[in-house]
């Protein structure tokens, strides 16, 4: 008898997050939900902080109209979120009853299973949220943010799985978002949890490619007992992204496990978002291949460009090398927190200034709230001076207690602010946008009624994927309409083709 | 104590001839050389047909003298090639005396290790080449391809492992070039290896990556006791080539295994690589990410656009469906060989003749000859009436013996008509070079005083992995000579073409 191994697809929200900037438009999924509801997934993830973002950013479309189409379109399948427990979508910490209300609308919505983290492991921020979802009678997936420093150990991250089961999680999710979880790790802690918390305790793994080691590292999770793990449809996955669905089903052939998917299915997904995915070129993601100097310096390659272009803007790009020394004594100092939204983009910036003005001469106002707890617990202690200036600049007293707990009830005032926007439709989901993004949200509301954009149509609709060299430049002068022979190189062989432009 | 696993590099060989077809310039790798000979790999493969044959077809360059300049420059490293057994490097059997002659002059130039393959897995393909090589005092690998078929069986690869260590390997190769190696046979037949044969005796895998499971397997062929795995640094790694050197080592860690590689070896090789490798775009394969369907279809990647292109010549391009359902047919007619250079041509050409003209209407010389045993013996029974047809079409009687035993001596005439020839130096090598590539020889002796080409210097100077943007309708008018790439979406896979405009 083998054992099915379950698997979360995620070509609805962090393929395209990760591979093409989160720009993919619901017209370009709805084509491929047929076949993906009848595939088999266990679940189909689809929804998070960056896809409700780039929805009212860049697509002029409604999140919570997505929600519903999704669950309109795959029937059978349960649908999975991405949830950042006491931020719900947004950046900040928010009341709790806010976080009761969305997750009541999100169920409401046609959401299934809600994969709740922090940031920080700081168990404290997800508590309210598991709580809400479990009062729905959806499933609450408790997460363990992975991540590697002198303090994270198996036994560390076995016990805060053991606490998430006894929050009342229905399963557990093991969450490696930089691509740094190892073979052996992934076996360890993998089994650690089901020794600890019971053979029946569900355990989920995701991983991402970027290292090139961590579809063996699901192999081993499954070895160790892993009842689901997280893949994407292979013309949508690797590099920054995750591994290929169809590789995880192949690779089970023979084993004493199988992940029963339907190939057929699996070959049109892919067929689809192979024809989908080059007209989003322009915001593809640089990274192709491996990068496995993350494992060295632990800094994820999300995170070093975006200290690099904080240099450009200085001047100062010549002094990466520094800051790629500063990070790991700027991560120590506040306690070897994992580095994921927003904490990577908090302690990066901070290790810029430290290069850019001297240690902690100027000190951003996140870093000082995360030195002073009010992003919640660091896994590690504070240092005790660096704390200190953090209370002088930031003008604030260091906390001990739950963030959430210092705010006051913010439903009423965030009901009324967004009855008052232009475009509002005095909803619950739009109080929620409102309050998740209060920059973007005004904007969208009045231009909503204009319907959604797809910014793949408006890419060019050839030549995607890296076209090396002055291609573009050159192409000013050729005369329409005519033909032109050309030598096209295919697996390295050589064929003359002639070419008439249509049209 | 953690069992140490050695690695083969394949940057010099397999990594470029899979992803750059075989182009780089032997200056592109000369700066890489003394960090690949510091890293601690088990062996550098640096040579075999397709680098030989590109060396003095592309590059003006005498790879005699490419390898006398590794083995300079690699002091302290074993320096390793790949031999097609009785065919040496070109494409027909050689006299027993020329294959003699040609491991002399290969030990006898540097060469440490060479990995002997047959396409058909026929032993009598290999005897005399690792007969020779022991003669030296060299390595001899016997080497195993691996393909899937009804046939085909780890008690079948164990089998022929086993027929190798009698004949003398001093290692025994199993060579996975389609990517069809899924974890469990790997784990399967390199175990069942070291149980026959003893675990005194080496395994080494090969593997390619296209498939994306191939990391698994290595894993898997690890745990059962694989003692040399071949890896590429990782900026020439992935695709249709393989998996990354420094994915390997990190892999490792924390396992009972280790791969003892220097990291910044490792980093410069890799740095060097990817600085190179851009100027090669031109030349790049256009397999991106993985592609799954070579294990239902068994027909390698490279094969399909074979077929594509003969079918297109004949404005059958339509038709790709019937020839691909056909190949297994004409593969099984033909004793289920291994579909590899050359069995892949053969069985795909003749495929395309049935769909167009009728099942063997019209047979290819060389598929009468495959059908007729003058390859060598096919893993299994060959269809007597396919035979038959093969006999009257080929005007050949069919033969059991060793192919190269009905040849007569020719290495003194050989000899004295590469001698004749204008810029041969009269050295063995030269002979060597002639015998095996008798078309493009006389060309390369002629212009060899010229020196060699670069022809990664005379592509555009880059913008690797850079996003692509609008250059797609432009490209019409690229200016002459400029080479402009698409990803060109065909049965919904994605092609990465390179093109050049003819004059």
């Amino acid at each position: 008898m083998k054992r099915t191994i379950d698997v979360t697809e995620l070509a609805l929200r962090d393929a395209h997050q990760s591979l093409l900037a989160t720009r993919m438009a619901l017209e370009d999924m709805v084509p491929a939900c047929a076949d993906i509801d009848r595939a088999g997934y266990w679940s189909v993830e689809c929804w998070g902080g960056a896809t409700f973002d780039a929805c009212i950013r860049f697509l002029n479309e409604d999140p919570w109209e997505r929600l519903r189409t999704f669950r309109r379109l795959l029937p059978n399948s349960r649908l999975q979120m991405l949830l950042r427990g006491q931020n719900l979508l947004g950046y900040r910490h928010y009341q709790d009853m806010v976080v009761d209300r969305f997750v009541d609308k999100a169920a409401e919505n046609g959401m299934d299973v809600f994969r709740v983290f922090d940031a920080l492991n700081d168990i404290r921020n997800l508590q309210r949220a598991i709580t809400a979802v479990r009062r729905t009678g959806k499933h609450a997936q408790g997460t363990i943010c992975y991540t590697v420093s002198p303090l994270h150990t198996v036994e560390g991250f076995v016990n805060m799985a053991e606490r998430l089961v006894e929050l009342g999680c229905d399963s557990i999710c093991l969450k490696d978002m930089a691509a740094l979880l190892k073979p052996q790790p992934a076996y360890d802690i993998v089994r650690g949890i089901k020794e600890r918390c019971g053979a029946g305790v569900r355990v989920h793994v995701h991983t991402h490619a970027t290292t090139g080691v961590t579809l063996v590292s699901l192999m081993k999770a499954i070895e160790a007992g892993a009842d689901c793990v997280d893949t994407a449809i292979s013309s949508l996955s690797l590099g920054p992204g995750h591994n290929p669905t169809e590789s995880l089903v192949e690779m089970l052939e023979g084993t004493g496990f199988e992940a029963r998917l339907d190939k057929d299915c699996l070959r049109r997904v892919r067929d689809h978002f192979a024809s989908v995915r080059p007209r989003y070129a322009e915001f593809m993601s640089n990274i192709h291949g491996v990068d496995t100097d993350i494992f060295d310096s632990q800094i994820p390659g999300g995170m070093i460009s975006n200290m690099e272009s904080q240099l450009k803007q200085q001047n100062a790009a010549h002094r990466l090398k520094e800051v790629l020394i500063e990070v790991p004594r700027v991560r120590e100092d506040a306690g070897f927190p994992p580095l994921v939204t927003p904490s990577s983009q908090i302690v990066g910036t901070q290790a810029v200034f430290n290069v850019m003005m001297g240690r902690y001469k100027a000190m951003s106002g996140e870093f000082a709230d995360l030195m002073l707890g009010y992003y919640g617990q660091a896994p590690g202690a504070r240092d005790p001076e660096v704390v200190a200036l953090a209370e002088r600049q930031g003008g604030k007293q260091p906390i001990d207690c739950r963030p959430a707990d210092l705010l006051q009830p913010e439903w009423q005032s965030l009901r009324e602010s967004t009855l008052a926007l232009p475009g509002s439709d005095g909803s619950d989901e739009d109080v929620l946008t409102h309050a998740m993004f209060p920059q973007v949200a005004p904007k969208f509301f009045a231009s909503r009624a204009e319907g959604p954009k797809n910014l793949g149509k408006t890419a060019p609709p050839a030549a995607p994927g890296s076209a090396p060299g002055p291609s573009a430049n050159a192409a000013a002068a050729a005369p329409l309409h005519a033909t032109v022979s050309y030598d096209v190189t295919l697996n390295g062989r050589s064929h003359r083709v002639s070419v008439t432009p249509v049209g």
